[in-house]
C-alpha cells in the first residue's frame, strides 16, 4: 500500500520534513497547515519541492470548527474554507481534512451538521476538493467515527467522505469493527497512531506527576482545613514524586517544597482562625485534648504595581543601545558610580549595565525592579517564603534596596512607588544626563518573558505567585519547530505586571533560551514604521501567515497589507479585543517586542508564537538581521 | 505546625536529601525504606545525622501488603514486620506507613483486615511504635480513605491509627469533609501533595502520547483489517506527535515512522490473504470496483538463537582484559589482519578490539554477533525494514558477514550457527592462540543490557522486535537516585538471546551510558569467589540490602551471609525461581555481571537495579575499586 506520513509527525522546519519523509521512502505526505503557515516557502514552491522529492500531498490538515454553527458563523467560516481551497489547488492537495467541531457555538443537530458538510462539500467540488470528515475523540458533539459517518452518510454529497483515525477510534474504545460498514469509496483518508494504554491510571498519575501544594490543580488547602478540624497536632508532611523532582537538584528541591507548605499554611488560615473559645475540632469520639497547633504565620503580601525598570546586562552595549535607540528610547541618566545607563521613554526604563560579568553567550536580563506599595513589607514577606535576599545595598553609596533572587536567577528589586521615588529610591543613584523624548511612542514595559530552567518551572509559577502575589494563568503549550514549549503568565489584577514564565521541552532545547521584553505602545503601527526607518529591521514574517490572517478575519482595506509589509502579527479574542505586535532580532539572549492591545485583549499572542519562533530560528539559521 | 517531607521527594542518596531537607527549615522527614536499603549508613548512622541536623524521624515508609491475607503469608508478613520495627528503633522512627494490599492474595474481607492489623499494632506496640494504616488509591480491596478509617476504627487498637495523604484522597474524588468524622488523635499522619487535573485526558493523551504503530497498546492491525475489508484504496498514513518526535532528529524518525508500517502491514497481511475469488470487502452499497492494495511483502522474520560474540572497543585493553582473566576467560585466539582478540570460556565469546575509533569516554559495546540459522534471510529482512546494512566484508581476506546497524549504533552481525560456522563464518578470520578453559564457571552470555540515546527508546523497541524477531517484555520503571530509568527487555522464546534496553529519564542523565554483558553461571558463588581471589573486586552491596533480604525471605544458614560476604544481589519470583548475580566494577562505559538463574527466574533483577545504580554511584563518588 502507498504509504503517507503527517508533516506534524516530524520534527523541525518543513523542509526538513519533506527531505526526511522521502529519504525514509513514505510516498506522500499529509501537509499539516501551521508547517506551511509559519515557513518561508509559498503553497507552490511547497508543491514542487515535494514533486521534486517524488512526494504526493494526500492531505490538507486540519480545518477545524465547521459544522453546525449559527449561519452567521457559518458563513464566515465558508469564507474561510473557500481560501483554503485556493491555497490547495496551489499545493496539488486534493484531499482536506475537517474534523469535529469543538467550537462551544456548535449545536448538537446531526441535520444542520450534514447541511452544512454538503454546503462545504459543494464548494470543495468547484476546486476540484474532497473532504474528508473525521470525529475527533473529543468533538463536541460528534465523537465517534460511526457517528461521523452517520453525518456524512446523511448529507450524500460525492466530494464528502470521512477519514478514519486509529487513535480516535480505539482511545474511545470505539469498536473497529463498525468500519466494515462503510463503503471503502467514501473512506477518504486512513491516519494511523498507536499510543501506549493508560493502564494503572492513577498509580501513573501518582508515580509521574506529583507535584507541591500550589503546583497542581487540588484543593489540598481544603482538605487541611478538614484535618485540622479534627485536632489533628502531627506535622503536615510532603510526599511528592514527578519525574523532575527525582533528577533536580535535592537544595533548590527542599526550599521549593517547604515554600508550597508556607504558602499552604497561609492559604488555611482563614478557616483555622475560628475564636479561641470555639474548640476547632468535631472529634466526637475522642476525650484526649486538642492541641492548638498554630500555623506558620507569613507577612501578608505586597502585590507589585508596576515595572519600575528591566535591567540588561552585557559587555558591548551597543547592539542594545542601538535597538533602544530605534525604538525611541534615550539615554537620561547614569549611575553616579557603576558602568550602568538609564534608557528611557515613557514609563518604560531600561538599565543596559556593562560592569557585570556576562556569560559569553551575550546579553541578558539580569534584574527587574517591582515598583511596591511597600518595599520592605515586599522583601519581608519573600525573606518569610525562602526567597534569597540580596545585599541591600550595592556599593556603600547606592541607596538601600530591598532585592531577592528569583529561582531563575533574576534579581528582584522591590522599589518605592510614585512621585517620592526618584529622591529617595534606585533612581536617586543615577545623574541625569538627557531628556526622554517629550512624545514617547511606547509609554511602559507591557511584559517581561522569562524562560526558566528546565527543572524549574513549578518551582518559578508557584515563586511568583506565592512571593509577589501574582496570579496565574492557565499554562499553554507552543509549538516551536524544534519541540514545544510550556509557558505561564503571571501578573497583577490590573495587568500592569506581567510575565511569561516558559520553559522547553527537554533541557537540549537550546531554543528557549530568549527573553524578552515587550513594550506597550498606542500604535503600533508608528512604533513599527519608526523603528524600521531608523534602519532597524523587525523580525520577518512569512507571507502564508498573512494569507491565513486573510482566511481568519475580514480587515478593513490596506490594513493587512501594512501588517504584511511591517512583519506586525494579530490576535483577535472572543470578545473581539485584539492584540497587534512585531519583533527585533536578537542580541545575545534578549530581544524586544512593540506591542498594541485594544479592546481589553489580555493575552500575549500563543497563537502566533510558533510563527514568531519559527521566524526567529530561520533567522539564525540563516544569519539574516545580524542576530546573535 | 511542624513540616515534614519524604526522602522519596528529593534527589541524590539519602544523606544529599537530608541536609537538603534541614537546609530549607524542615522540621522532620519521612524516611523512604529504598533510600535506606541503597545507601552506606547504618539505621543508627542516619539517626545520628538526622540529629545533628535537627530533624526527627517522623516516619518510616511504607510497610506494604500485610493485611487481608491468607494465614500462612501473614504469618511471613508478621515476620517481616518485626525485622523493621527492629529497624526503627535504631531509626528512632515511632510510626510507620502501612499501605493497603496490592496483594492478587488479599481478600475482600474488612474484619480479617481489622484483626491482622490489630494484630500488627501488637506488635508494634512492643516496639513503642505506632501503625498508620493508609489506603492506596488503587489499593486491591481498600482505595478510600473512610475506607480505611471503617477497618483501623473496627480494629480498635491504640497503637493503630490512619495515615491520610491528599493525593490517593483527591485523586479519586473522594470528598474529604468525611474527614472531620475521624477523631484528630487517630490522624497519625498527613501526607501532602498536589497534582495537575488530568483534565481533557483524551486530548493530552493524543497531544503527548501517541506513537508509531507498534510501540504502543493499540491494536491498529487490527482496525486497518477492517478498513481494507470495504475496500479502501488510500494510504496509510501516519498521524503522530509526542514529546519526543516533536524534538528528534527528522530523518531518523522519518525512518522508524516508515519501519512501523511495514511492520504494521506485515501484521495486517494474515487476514488480508483470502483467496481471490472472495473480494475482501463488506460494502453494501457502493457500486464502484473494489481496488485491491497489495500490501508490501517483507521477509519472513529469522529469529537468532544465541549469542555468537560481544565485541568491545578501547584504546587501552589492560582494564578489560584484567576484568576478563579474573572472571575466568582465556584469550582463545586472535584476528589474521586486526588488533582484536578473542577472549572465550565455555560458550561466552568476548572480541577486543583495540583499532577502532573510540570515543574520549573509553571502552564500549560496539558489536553484537547473533547466531542466526539464516543470516542472509536476516539480512534480507533487515535491510527490507530500513536497518542501515553494513559493508559485508570489512577487509578483503574477511569471511563475509551479514551486519545492520542497531538504532543506538550498536553493530548486529547475523552469524551462521553449528558446528560448520567455525570454518566458515567470522571464527574462520580467527587464528587459535590458546584454548578456553576446561571447567568453566561462566556458560555463555546470558543477556546485554544496551542504553539507548533519549530519543530512541520505542525506535528500538520496534527494532529488535520488528526486525529481529524478539519478543518485547512490559517496559519496567527503575530508580537511580538521581532519576527514573526505563527499561524493556526484548528475547527470543528460548531466552538464549536476552537483551535490556535500557533509557534513562532525561537527557542530561549521565548515570545511564553504561552498557554491561551479563554471563550466564551454575555456581554464581563460586564465581564471584573465584573472581575475588584474583585481586579483582566486586561492586560492594550495603548491608542494609541484606537486612531487607532477611526480613524478606527465609534462608538456609549461613546462606545470606555468603551473599553479604560477597555482594551478591538477590531475586526471587512469583513460581519460586531464584535469581543471584553480582558485577564487576566500570571499565568505560562497561561493567560484567555474574548471574544464576534457578527455578526457571526469568527476570533481570529489577528490584535490585536501584541497589546497583546507587553503589556505582557511591563508587563514582568515592573513587573506589579504580572504577571508569
Amino acid at each position: 500500500m502507498r504509504t503517507s506520513i503527517a508533516t506534524v509527525s516530524l520534527s523541525g522546519t518543513l523542509t526538513e520534513k519533506l527531505t526526511a519523509a522521502a529519504r525514509a521512502g513514505f510516498d506522500g505526505v499529509e501537509i499539516f497547515e501551521n508547517d506551511l503557515l509559519v515557513g518561508p516557502l509559498t503553497p507552490r514552491e511547497i508543491r514542487a519541492r515535494c514533486a521534486d522529492l517524488g512526494l504526493t500531498v494526500d492531505l490538507y490538515q486540519p480545518m477545524r470548527d465547521i459544522e453546525a454553527v449559527p449561519a452567521e458563523l457559518f458563513a464566515r467560516n465558508l469564507r474561510r474554507a473557500r481560501h483554503k481551497f485556493g491555497l490547495m489547488r496551489e499545493l496539488g492537495a486534493d484531499t482536506v481534512l475537517v474534523c469535529s467541531s469543538v467550537d462551544p457555538e456548535a449545536v448538537d443537530d446531526d441535520a444542520l451538521a450534514a447541511a452544512h458538510l454538503r454546503e462545504l462539500a459543494d464548494l470543495a467540488q468547484d476546486f476540484g476538493i474532497r473532504v474528508a470528515y473525521e470525529a475527533l475523540a473529543w468533538g463536541r458533539h460528534v465523537s465517534t467515527y460511526d457517528h461521523a459517518w452517520r453525518i456524512v452518510e446523511a448529507a450524500g454529497h460525492p466530494a464528502l467522505g470521512t477519514c478514519l483515525d486509529s487513535f480516535h477510534i480505539l482511545s474511545r474504545g470505539s469498536d473497529p469493527k463498525g468500519i466494515e460498514d462503510i463503503p471503502g469509496e467514501k473512506i477518504f483518508f486512513l491516519q494511523l497512531a498507536d499510543a501506549p494504554l493508560p493502564a494503572m491510571d492513577v498509580l501513573q498519575w501518582s508515580r509521574h506527576h506529583r507535584c507541591f501544594p500550589g503546583q497542581g490543580g487540588f484543593d489540598v488547602a481544603g482538605l487541611v482545613r478538614h484535618v485540622l478540624r479534627t485536632g489533628y497536632a502531627g506535622p503536615l508532611s510532603l510526599e511528592v514524586f514527578n519525574d523532575v523532582v527525582r533528577q533536580a537538584g535535592a537544595a533548590p528541591t527542599a526550599v521549593d517544597a517547604r515554600r508550597s507548605l508556607l504558602a499552604l499554611q497561609e492559604e488555611v488560615r482563614p478557616a483555622e482562625a475560628k475564636p479561641p473559645s470555639a474548640p476547632v475540632t468535631a472529634a466526637p469520639v475522642t476525650s484526649a485534648p486538642v492541641t492548638a497547633t498554630p500555623l506558620t504565620v507569613i507577612p501578608a503580601p505586597v502585590v507589585p504595581t508596576g515595572f519600575a525598570f528591566a535591567e540588561l546586562v552585557t559587555a558591548d552595549a551597543e547592539p542594545l543601545t542601538g535597538l533602544l535607540a530605534a525604538l525611541g528610547f534615550a539615554r537620561t541618566a547614569r549611575h553616579r558610580s557603576k558602568p550602568v545607563d538609564l534608557w528611557q521613554q515613557g514609563e518604560a526604563r531600561i538599565l543596559v549595565n556593562t560592569g557585570a560579568v556576562v556569560r559569553r553567550d551575550g546579553a541578558q536580563l539580569a534584574a527587574v525592579g517591582l515598583e511596591s506599595p511597600d518595599p520592605g513589607g515586599a522583601a519581608a514577606r519573600a525573606e518569610a517564603l525562602l526567597a534569597p535576599v540580596l545585599p541591600r545595598r550595592r556599593a556603600p553609596e547606592d541607596a538601600p534596596l530591598d532585592a531577592v533572587a528569583a529561582p531563575d536567577g533574576t534579581e528582584l528589586f522591590f522599589c518605592a512607588a510614585g512621585r517620592d521615588a526618584r529622591h529617595t529610591g534606585w533612581r536617586a543613584d543615577f545623574e541625569d544626563v538627557g531628556q526622554p523624548p517629550a512624545a514617547p511612542g511606547v509609554h511602559r514595559i507591557d511584559h517581561l518573558a522569562l524562560t526558566q530552567p528546565w527543572h524549574h518551572f513549578d518551582e518559578a509559577v508557584l515563586f511568583h505567585r506565592s512571593v509577589l502575589g501574582l496570579d496565574a494563568e492557565d499554562s499553554v503549550d507552543v509549538a516551536d519547530p524544534y519541540g514545544l514549549q510550556r509557558s505561564r503568565a503571571v501578573s497583577n489584577p490590573d495587568g500592569t505586571v506581567r510575565i511569561a514564565l516558559t520553559v522547553g521541552a527537554a533541557p537540549t532545547d537550546d531554543t528557549v533560551h530568549a527573553q524578552h521584553i515587550a513594550f506597550a505602545t498606542d500604535d503600533v503601527i508608528a512604533a513599527a514604521r519608526r523603528f524600521r526607518d531608523a534602519g532597524a529591521p523587525l523580525l520577518p514574517v512569512p507571507a502564508n501567515y498573512y494569507d491565513d490572517l486573510a482566511a481568519r478575519y475580514e480587515f478593513a482595506d490596506g490594513e493587512l497589507e501594512t501588517y504584511r509589509e511591517l512583519g506586525i502579527l494579530y490576535d483577535r479574542d472572543e470578545a473581539g479585543g485584539s492584540l497587534r505586535h512585531c519583533y527585533t532580532r536578537t542580541v545575545g539572549r534578549v530581544f524586544f517586542e512593540l506591542l498594541q492591545r485594544d479592546g481589553g485583549h489580555r493575552g500575549y499572542g500563543a497563537r502566533n508564537a510558533p510563527v514568531r519562533l519559527a521566524a526567529q530560528h530561520a533567522v539564525r539559521t540563516s544569519g539574516a538581521l545580524g542576530g546573535g
